[in-house]
């Protein structure tokens, strides 16, 4: 069997990846994703092994240590991380993968899997970036001068992306990366199998 | 500038090459072709330049022997060709170009610009092929069993091409060939001036 394809999205924050990463999933119910390991406690009606796996911190420093996360990050305290293992087993399944992750997530993701999808989100302008993190009330002024200030270091990081999403509309950014997973699938490598069925060659 | 692409619509004889690449003209207007040079005479209604660059045979013979024509076919004692030019300006222009071509034609555009979009249309499967063939009205009994006969020479040569993409139903292959195109025009190669205007960086 032809082995899936890891498809990441990724992108400066405050450009949308988790709301245009839900529409990509239910758009494409196939597309596999990977649990990530946790060190913080379940909230109210979290499952372990299906919104994250709940582990303690000695688990999550071993696995580090042994180089079992592919990405990871640490905010409030807190680790959360994905494993190198899951994501070669679901691909070597045949299926596709697709995760969304913070910009040093993606690069690490590409180091680790270099012929997967890497598509880049990025909001129309600085002005609507601004815009939207003072939309979110969670974000206090000084996070968000800060944030400003880190997208065009992040920005610089799209270079190693295969594609670019320019998230202005979000019907056309979902659909730009329905494009995208579907052109993927269309790749002769991943279709002869079907060819010589088809054809009995 | 960025340059632009070459697409490239190829595959056996009866896949539907022409049907499709019609319909994926309508949905990119934008798209630039390629005039053939051709030593047949014009039939009425045809214009010089606009249907076909109308050359004498000498002419023809000459761009051949200087290695002008990326592709050429001799069909019926007249010849067709593609120039290389024409294609390497209108990419350097930024622009793209959507060709359809036998597969002989593909392979020599391959060569010639092998970055390219290299799109394989494959009937569903022999028995339709046959039956498209048969439909056309236009093929002898013994031009049918030659044409099935060199499908499965045809279709190893898809192994060169980027994209395969089958002719069961003609909606989902021309919808199949607007995704490769639109996600070629994703690529961040593509699409990092448009990222510095917008950003400023």
């Amino acid at each position: 069997m032809a082995p899936g394809q890891v498809f990441v999205l990724s992108g400066p924050p405050g450009a949308g990846k988790s709301t245009v990463g839900a529409r990509v999933r239910q758009a494409f119910p196939d597309l596999a994703y990977s649990v990530s390991y946790t060190t913080r406690s379940p909230r109210p009606g979290e499952t372990d092994g299906v919104d994250y796996h709940f582990v303690s911190r000695e688990d999550f420093l071993g696995k580090l240590a042994r180089g079992e996360m592919v990405e990871h990050v640490e905010v409030f305290g807190n680790f959360y991380g994905t494993s190198r293992q899951a994501i070669a087993d679901t691909v070597q399944d045949g299926r596709d993968l697709f995760l969304d992750t913070e910009v040093n997530g993606g690069a690490a993701l590409k180091r680790a899997f270099p012929e997967g999808v890497y598509i880049f989100l990025v909001p129309p302008s600085p002005q609507e970036l601004e815009r939207r993190l003072r939309g979110r009330g969670t974000e206090s002024p000084e996070n968000i001068k800060e944030r400003l200030a880190r997208v065009a270091y992040e920005l610089a990081a799209a270079q190693d992306y295969t594609h670019l999403v320019v998230n202005d509309d979000l019907e056309q950014a979902v659909s730009d990366i329905e494009a995208i997973i579907r052109t993927d699938r269309l790749r002769c490598a991943r279709r002869f199998e079907q060819l010589r069925r088809l054809w009995g060659v």
